[in-house]
């Protein structure tokens, strides 16, 4: 049945759906940057930065909006106020990117310190997930938000190897501890990006459950 | 005029105060650890961390329950909204603080690199920062937030520092190169801190004001 909020709900859905995809642009952009060695991918990342922006504060005011309006109940409150928490997430992998973008940028400077392999690894797991993460929330699919959540613990490891091998650089030949640290920070942003798509998939478990499984909580019953 | 839900409000914002002063204890403690190079400080920050995640999981369960139950409008919907975004914030000032205190714990491993002035001072200024925002949204006071929001400036400013200073040692001397990158990476957590309690703050504004800083749209009018 039609319900008079629906509207709502489908364009909130369409906005997630959009501001997710300028994330997803962004780190790929940005990695690209580093990859390729093209300065000009950073512009690309701002102006996706400033569209995702824009999203978030749309997005809130729409989810205030449908509450104090709609004054929903159970699966649409969650639903909304899950949004409200992933526009949150999605702004700040697109600030993530930002980070990225400057870093790389700034090793565009040097000389490549060696072929970047568990980099872009890292990076084509995070995107997947921010993709897998969204697409669980927009179909409501639980089992596909805890796949994303596992996913974390694989860009983890990849960046405590990178994090070691490049502390072995550094230590073997003092003329790479400018690029290793750039690289370690691009790594540790890569990281993050995947703890925030770690969040919006325990947000969609919530959602879709009614279970919190933030801080492994898994066994709690539904409150509402 | 007492209302029907002032009583959950009463006990929203005391739950974000409890949450808060362990947040900003954790803070302190790891930071403690690193100073006085005591191990014994970490078993503390990680008893503050379980709280924390405990309280984020009541605090969100109470949002629910009032958004459903009480169905607010205008000041205390934003009242409520706000307190799930901050509750939000104040658990990854958590994660933050334990991600200080493995690297201090490692770090302990070591002799000392340099006396620690920058970190310490850095560390004062997130915690102040952190306080503040929390004691703006109990208040409701946006002029507070306001000025923490323009704090955020002057952490990032001695994180900069910090890193050049700890580059240039790296390339002077190889031996200090695993402990300047340890403590490369606090002066990051604790920059993130800074940006969390900056993130409060907007929060707080937007609560008071209906009025949305965030990336700078100081201009907007309420909405709701």
């Amino acid at each position: 049945m039609e319900r008079p909020f629906d509207e709502e709900l489908k364009l909130l859905r369409e906005k997630i759906l959009e501001m997710a995809s300028y994330a997803e642009e962004s780190i790929a952009l940005a990695i690209k940057c580093l990859m390729e060695r093209r300065e000009e991918y950073a512009a690309e990342v701002m102006q996706r930065e400033e569209k995702i922006n824009g999203l978030e504060i749309e997005i809130d005011d729409l989810c205030m909006k449908t509450l104090a309006l709609r004054q929903p109940m159970a699966t649409d409150l969650r639903f909304i106020t899950s949004a409200m928490k992933i526009s949150s997430d999605l702004e700040r992998i697109g600030d993530q990117a930002v980070n990225i973008i400057e870093n790389s940028v700034e090793l565009l400077k040097y000389p490549l310190l060696k072929p970047l392999i568990d980099i872009p690894r890292m990076s084509g797991l995070a995107q997947n997930m921010v993709r897998d993460a969204i697409n669980a929330f927009v179909v409501g699919d639980d089992q596909l938000a805890r796949s994303v959540c596992k996913g974390d613990d694989q860009v983890d490891q990849l960046n405590d190897q990178i994090f070691r091998e490049l502390l072995t650089y550094m230590i073997q030949d003092g003329s790479t501890i400018t690029r290793a640290v750039g690289l370690i920070l691009i790594g540790r942003h890569l990281e993050r990006i995947a703890d925030h798509a770690t969040n919006i998939g325990e947000d969609v478990i919530y959602m879709v459950k009614g279970q919190i499984i933030k801080h492994h909580c898994d066994d709690r019953p539904p409150k509402i």
